[in-house]
């Protein structure tokens, strides 16, 4: 096309946009239903297709020329632009929605997307602490606090939608996305996820909740891999977590999984994707597919002969947007061919549509880029990343050598891999540190010259390299105490990957501490001065020796940007640790799967039967318990389980249990509790878990007071799925279990359901 | 009760009976459909719920005084005597089934019951390699040969049902009661137990095949755990071993499995019992307890507040047979009050009469104690237990060391804990050495003089003991070449379980060679002498360092009481190993799952989609490859697959396909090969596995011939289960893949189902 027919072009698509101002569509006064019904009957079949199309990265010196000879006066559905900072997308963005807006016929605004699992991906964005270490805050006001801020972040950039949250339940350790996931519960991750959505909702920004459905256990632990399960297994726990978001926030979009289901691929699943997602748990939002997940139909799970067939089946099956393959191009030819019907296309496009509009796509607010660099990485964003940095380290162990005393020791060696390095974890943009704070800066900042640091990294987190761990124990020699910050480290989606060891792609045969960290470990216990261990890590790692042999331990996981001030608040006892595991930890990968909800069937018959705990049986060499159970977490204080009332003994399902729980700090510092509680489904027509987490609520309590703490637990919540697959609550007794954690029950407590 | 009385009792029953000699269900010339009817018409509710009922053990001392106050007039169901000798539990069985013959109102007899895994486990009889040697041979004619002169010894005990053999699928390697399985495929399995089955049915005797259903993968590889699964993966595999049984032998008995199967316990479902097992697959005869399966729905499920409970779940499901557990005794109380009916009683009652008049029991033979010691233990059976033994090691690996010249080596270290032992595997009475022959025996048989044979064991199978290391170096240093007996060592039903490392309730968190047996293997390597590694072991193990190491590798798994001698014929080359693996071998057992009929899906994306095939994405460390996959086995031959012809490209579902595979042996040996079909549905509406073994056929080739090998494949064995879970062919191209393993693909021909 020549320059002078460009402009031509450009003339007569103002025209034509300049003639339709008052079409209804464009009216945000009217429902958005008519909206929708009206721009659909003015649309190509061709703009249609393209609608569902996603545009993968965008540059920031492309002109409207450029964009025309990309986009060729048609609108797309979505854009993502991973290669860019905050300020380069921003720019980016106002050029493309310009042209979107401006220059193609209809005038149909390209829906902005991001990564935000743990925030803005964007770099110049504030980096948060990574899901895993999210959740075992245990506090979801917290992250709901965390993603309104990332909110108002994503709309200086001009992003209207974001790719997160995880909602897989991880069930297989070794898959190297663990990290991204809330742990292994259903409840606490539908809590953190709905709090997650919330947040970001406040500000209009569309959530992704993801990856839909049944996805956190891959067979083998490898990335994409099958699913094997039931009906009972999928409705009972895989879809928990997006029930309750869903409920909970109404969310506008979903991403679906990889993964295949009993042999049934969610990507080519009318049963999931629509009779399940939309008509059973009223998702009226897109679903999003994951990057090439349409395609994938037929290079991967083999069930389409080519791109038309996948694109046919993932479309029946209810994907509407298509990312990274462009499969659904081939859905304008097959319409004509009466391959498919044009009523599935409507429909798919309708819902795209429907979420641009009630997003306020078409309201679209242009990033303001003087305003830019003050609206990001502000001041009050980075004291909510340190807040749950801070929050979200789990005391694993301690031998009263915790908080450290610096009048008692007045050198630190501050040791191991992860000690001088940063690990925001996978979806963040970059793993450079100076974007965060690394543990060793942390000590610094907090320590000043008080006390001496010496510092040696000793070994890498990876390779079998061991010539650096004399250093270590040298430094150690030199020292009072020893803390050793070892781990994971991750992929980032800069593409950093080298030597990762967590991350997307990154799965594990293995949860020993990769490399020689465990040998730097023991040479610096050689020495006899006390060791802190400090996990840094997108997953729990099997450290029985360490368990054994540490004075004390931390999982901190990935403490985003402020990790090391945060970890150092609670080394120093600044901050007194209220983690809990979000995640039960195995004592090796042949413990797998280490989960807390397993059934009575499951970790040896003479266990559950009462006559006889011990290995020789079941596992020769051990028994089968994790290492740390979900729930577990010891703080720097002593709370005591007074009493614990309940608002009635005998209930239906339409009631709630009220309970009221007194816990006293009977200790010396200010502390947080995370009360929860347990039910265990006494006797049940099909097997249910030894028990199941059906509330819990962290509290302040200050050091010798006794709080009241109220949770509520709707009856309803203690379903099961029948012989029949039916839903229902079955009469009967229900124990009621209250505790610190799921393997330290303080009080019991027996209902009856009638 | 008097003795006076007791006989005026046993009067009175004889007389009964002399009156009752021309009743109908007397006569064995009616139908025995007439025969059931007529008797349960006679029986009272007492009679029938003890017809439910077990008895455990029989003691040759009892009189029928003393049975008369164990049983007070009334039959049984069933018996088994684990503890006893053949002699002592014929004199059982004689004395037992007298009484219930003659002192019992109706004189209904006693199904007399052994375990039969691998020969009747009663000592005195042949004990034949373990069942996960025996799926090595690939040769279900062997298996039937063995059991038809297994029949033969249960017949001269009096056993008229054994409780075998075992179809699970096994694909969590770290269960102890792998090696009771046929290893990891659906139709080998089907295949195996097929000849097995008619073996023993050949000379009357029932056969059990166990465990319905689905129970071979247990989570976390623990005994008696929960399955998960969708209906699927129920219909596609687990289900086919007991199809393909249940079609080719009518089998009389089936024993439940223990497990849940999702969250459903196979136990209490009339779904798996009842309606896929008798309506759907045509089932008639009666289904068997697991032992105290029954009451596990109450202790261990918790799917039953009490006994009664679980009773009734467990008849109205299907179960006919209580084994070990007695709540079938509280149903009689049930039927009076209403909760149960009396129907579901007489269902299973009947059932359980059918067996016993189908089985010929109630014209029971009794043993003949003068002929019995020369109808057991004969020597056709001893050739029996060698020849499959001989055929069922497995030459993984051989780098022309094998067969040893006699010539070149004119000494040999016999070494390792498993050299100077038998290992019998579980479900044997005993692990005496007095009872097999053991590989020192079987090598120093062979050699006699001509070699010299240094003996140490170097370790136990079990202990972090390392000082016996230097003694078996010190023998390695004195000898040519070295041959190292290592592996696993299994409970016996004798209730022998020290030290055990499989076996039923011996299950392994890690899949490396047990104990310091690696240690010594590396021990003797550093002396510079080759090695010869020989797995005697109930599991495959990972050894990638012996793998890497050793100059030869053999699997023996279990052989039998003849293994020494079998391992000595391959060492020399008296026999030509033609073992193929049943079961693939994982690289460490944090590669768990590794069968080789997984989905495209699951060892890997860059694999499937062929752009990258290396560590570093996926598993960090390593593939996710097994070590060595099933199928494989070397020969001392070369097999050439020259060509290949199909009967058809084109073929619809009541087609079948004949493969002609021409093989030559271009070797200089005789030798036998097992040529294997594979299959892989191209494209199919849902996801079906990369391939899958559909036909294969052992034949012997003299050295320098080339065979005719023909293979039959009805092409309604490629069905799927499809979205609506129907089971049906799918039109389209399949690749019929012809080889010598699963991983050594020769000839490739595409057809065309229509």
């Amino acid at each position: 096309m020549k320059r002078t027919t460009f402009f031509l072009a450009f003339f007569v698509a103002s025209i034509t946009l300049f003639a339709q101002q008052k079409l209804p569509y464009q009216n945000p006064k009217l429902p958005v239903e008519d909206r929708v019904k009206d721009l659909l009957s003015r649309m190509t079949l061709h703009e249609k297709i393209m609608q569902t199309q996603h545009i993968h990265g965008t540059n920031p010196s492309h002109s409207l020329l450029k964009l025309d000879t990309l986009y060729k006066g048609i609108s797309y559905g979505c854009v993502e632009g991973l290669t860019h900072t905050a300020e380069n997308y921003a720019q980016s963005l106002i050029t493309l929605q310009k042209y979107m807006l401006t220059k193609t016929r209809l005038g149909i605004p390209v829906m902005t997307c991001a990564e935000g699992l743990h925030g803005v991906v964007q770099d110049g964005c504030t980096i948060y602490p990574q899901a895993l270490a999210m959740s075992s805050t245990f506090n979801p006001d917290l992250i709901n606090k965390m993603t309104k801020a990332a909110a108002l972040e994503a709309k200086a950039i001009g992003i209207y939608q974001v790719l997160s949250p995880v909602l897989d339940i991880a069930r297989d350790t070794r898959w190297g996305r663990v990290e991204e996931t809330y742990g292994e519960d259903p409840l606490l991750i539908g809590m953190m996820a709905s709090a997650f959505i919330n947040g970001f909702q406040s500000q209009n920004v569309v959530c992704t909740p993801k990856h839909f459905v049944a996805h956190g256990s891959p067979t083998g632990g490898i990335n994409l891999a099958s699913v094997s399960g039931g009906e009972r297994d999928f409705r009972s726990m895989y879809l928990l977590p997006f029930e309750i978001a869903i409920k909970n926030t109404n969310p506008l979009s979903i991403m679906n999984s990889y993964n295949s289901y009993d042999g049934q691929p969610i990507a080519s699943s009318h049963y999931y994707l629509t009779e399940v997602l939309r008509n059973q748990l009223g998702f009226k939002g897109y679903v999003y597919s994951d990057w090439d997940a349409v395609d994938m139909l037929r290079s991967y799970h083999k069930t389409a002969a080519d791109k038309g067939e996948a694109a046919k089946q993932a479309i029946e099956a209810g994907i509407d947007v298509e990312a990274s393959s462009d499969d659904y191009l081939d859905l304008e030819k097959m319409v004509g061919e009466g391959k498919i019907d044009i009523k599935t296309i409507d429909q798919a496009v309708s819902r795209i549509l429907y979420v641009k509009f009630k997003s306020g796509l078409f309201e679209y607010e242009f990033p303001n880029m003087k305003k830019l660099k003050t609206a990001i990485h502000t001041k009050e964003s980075v004291a909510i990343a340190r807040e749950i940095a801070s929050e979200s380290i789990v005391l694993l162990k301690n031998d009263n050598i915790l908080p450290l005393s610096t009048e008692k020791y007045k050198s630190i060696a501050v040791l191991g891999p992860n000690a001088g390095n940063v690990q925001f974890g996978d979806y963040s943009w970059t793993r450079s540190n100076q974007f965060g704070v690394t543990p060793l800066q942390g000590i610094q900042n907090l320590v000043g010259k008080t006390v001496k640091v010496n510092y040696a990294a000793g070994c890498d987190v990876w390779s079998q390299k061991k010539d650096g761990i004399a250093e270590a124990v040298e430094a150690a020699k030199n020292s009072d105490v020893a803390v050793i910050f070892v781990g994971t480290q991750s992929a980032s989606l800069g593409r950093d990957y080298k030597d990762a060891t967590s991350g997307e792609g990154y799965d594990l045969s293995n949860l020993d501490l990769p490399g020689v960290q465990e040998d730097l470990i023991k040479a610096v216990k050689a020495t006899g001065k006390p060791i802190i261990v400090v996990l840094v890590s997108g997953k729990p790692l099997s450290i029985p020796w360490v368990k054994d042999n540490a004075n004390a331990i931390l999982a901190q996981w990935y403490g985003g940007e402020q990790q090391g001030n945060a970890v150092a608040d609670v080394l120093f006892g600044k901050v007194n640790p209220s983690g809990k595991l979000s995640i039960s930890v195995p004592q090796s990968v042949g413990h797998l799967p280490c989960y807390y909800n397993y059934l009575p069937s499951d970790k040896g018959i003479y266990r559950e039967r009462g006559t006889l705990d011990k290995p020789g049986r079941d596992y020769v060499f051990s028994s089968p318990d994790a290492l740390w159970n979900f729930g577990y977490g010891l703080s720097y204080t002593n709370f005591e389980y007074k009493e614990a009332t309940l608002s009635s003994e005998s209930l239906t399902d339409k009631d709630t249990l009220n309970i009221s729980v007194q816990v006293k700090n009977a200790g010396k510092m200010d502390g947080k509790e995370v009360v929860q509680i347990y039910v265990r489904d006494v006797v049940s027509s099909v097997v249910t878990p030894i028990h199941q987490l059906e509330a819990f609520k962290k509290v302040l309590i200050k050091a010798g007071e006794t709080a009241t703490v109220n949770l509520q637990l709707p009856i309803s919540d203690l379903f099961l799925y029948n012989k029949d697959m039916k839903r229902v609550v079955e009469p009967g007794e229900f124990e009621i279990q209250i505790g610190s954690s799921s393997d330290n029950i303080k009080i019991k407590k027996m209902i009856m359901v009638k």
